[in-house]
């Protein structure tokens, strides 16, 4: 049911039947390591170069989904799936095995909630019965393809993020399948709001969290608004990868608008990694960082009954090599997903 | 409904209401030139850059398609948009000043089957009243994204296809919505089957008609069984780019499977150019290639009652040219959508 200006209300709300996360070696020393389903062994993940170490990250994610799920890739009826190199070859190569009809998404970090976004609307309409949702970003295939490659040995400013080596993948199943089969599920996607493009002129690439803020800004005020809510309606507000840098700016933009999100709010990029002892500067980011964190850490919060409702809000900076060296803005989206425990 | 392995009928058909289409020089001087809604004077259309180029195609495409449907951008649910670009730049530049909620796609040269498809499913399901569909190509700023700059100079084999300089747009409506206001439509989209990546594994980036017509052959073939027609329930089945190439690979591929398209093939990227006077070779190729021969050519004949019914099917090279670098073959997808006259 549409809801509000940019927003969907599910009346038969989809489930997420399982997930899978694989995240790397430094994502396996954080915070959140013992809570991942896989950690590499070492970054290459067994392949000659970067972009197909990333492909084979998602190819195990969704392996792994489909195992805990119990279902085979036939059960699957459509891959929503992308991730942040150049044509999406990640997904394209990881994927192509399983020979599941499949949507290609570009997103940038915040293709995670847009893949579960559309992956909802399918099953919540009748159009599928199980889909899979999938991103993924790798550290030194997104160094390559955004900054330098890592022989460079560049620098990096303190605003800058880290990208997140690692992949995660969602089962979206319909309500009827659930409750005939009495299966247990990890939550449900109860409704999402859609982002828009925004873009505040700014240029830094080595500072994102400050470029994607007014967008993440924009689609959670848009969420509370379309669905009537306060802050307090949600246990937890959770950006993909604003950082340290991202969430002051946020905050301060919602403040400007009348919303106090500081006791909801939290990041996936500032869960992810240490900062001090990680050196990971402003945060984790990346498509990887708020798909491996929801699956691992924000899932088994709902279901253990710490929290009842979250609203998911992964963010994206819509830039290219291209359109930084020719001088152009950072434009920037983020997708809002409702879910709530079960 | 879901229809077979990898289809959708849709029983309340969304309708396409009004499209656009904008073309390049080149294209305007091929067979089809006067059928498009625009020709640009020069290819950088007031540009500094192919880039902008190319993202002021799709501002544009956008802007006619509202314009002739009589729609406000605020009367628009989504969009659904992509393009060949790292990181779907054209798009993202193009589109943000819509301040529309955007789901951005990449299917490479099959992204306006896949943007279709979702649009369709999106309307079809009440969570949207509009939609818009629009994907974009570039000549220059593909020949630099995949190939070399133009002013390399590089010679073309002439299996190469060339990348049309084009966009289109196009509003997807709901079936409530046109009979209630009794709306003049341009057709309607009954059913829609997703392809699924197939790999023959060719290499030859010079060649990406060989390289799709697998993938067009699948899907042209699922479509087939999943709604248990044969080639003769289409007037036409119009593949999106395969060009010379490509159509042969493809009447061979489905004939070894037992059925014959001879009669009823089209390729838009064959009707785009004239072969021996414009020197295109293989024909032409690209995001807008397909969409924008939808919107000034195929529409038309639907609309005039030349053809009752076409199986529209673009196909897509998921390459990159770091996968091309890292010799890596080239994965291809097909998306096909059924449309019928009104």
């Amino acid at each position: 049911m549409i809801q509000g200006k940019q927003s969907i209300t599910f009346e038969q709300a989809p489930y997420i039947l399982e997930s899978a996360s694989i995240v790397g070696t430094k994502e396996g020393e954080g915070p959140l390591g013992k809570l991942f389903d896989m950690i590499g062994e070492e970054d290459h993940f067994g392949a000659d170069n970067w972009e197909d170490a990333e492909s084979s990250l998602q190819k195990d994610a969704v392996f792994l989904a489909m195992k805990k799920a119990n279902l085979a890739a036939t059960d699957i009826r459509y891959l929503f799936a992308g991730d942040l190199l150049g044509q999406s070859i990640a997904s394209s190569f990881g994927l192509m095995n399983y020979q599941i009809p499949m949507f290609g998404l570009y997103g940038a970090c915040s293709t995670c909630g847009e893949s579960l976004g559309l992956g909802a609307m399918t099953v919540a309409s009748g159009h599928a019965t199980h889909v899979l949702c999938v991103t993924s970003s790798h550290f030194a295939s997104a160094e390559k393809e955004f900054r330098f490659p890592l022989e460079y040995g560049n620098q990096r400013p303190l605003s800058a993020s880290w990208t997140v080596t690692g992949s995660g993948a969602f089962v979206v199943s319909s309500a009827d399948y659930v409750e005939a089969q009495k299966k247990h599920v990890r939550a449900k996607i109860t409704g999402i709001t859609t982002g828009k493009i925004v873009d505040y002129g700014l240029k830094d690439s080595m500072n994102m969290g400050a470029c994607m803020a007014p967008a993440a800004a924009d689609t959670i005020y848009q969420n509370l608004c379309d669905f009537t809510r306060k802050p307090e309606s949600y246990d937890k507000i959770i950006t993909g990868d604003l950082g340290y840098v991202g969430q002051t700016a946020l905050l301060d933009l919602l403040e400007e608008k009348g919303v106090d999100i500081s006791r909801q709010h939290m990041d996936c990029g500032i869960e992810m990694f240490d900062q001090d002892s990680q050196d990971t500067h402003a945060g984790g980011s990346g498509c990887g960082c708020a798909a491996t964190v929801l699956s691992a850490y924000l899932l088994k919060q709902l279901e253990e009954g710490n929290w009842k409702r979250i609203l998911f809000v992964p963010t994206g900076a819509l830039l290219s090599k291209t359109s930084f060296n020719e001088g152009q803005t950072v434009p920037c989206i983020a997708h809002g997903v409702v879910i709530e425990s079960v």
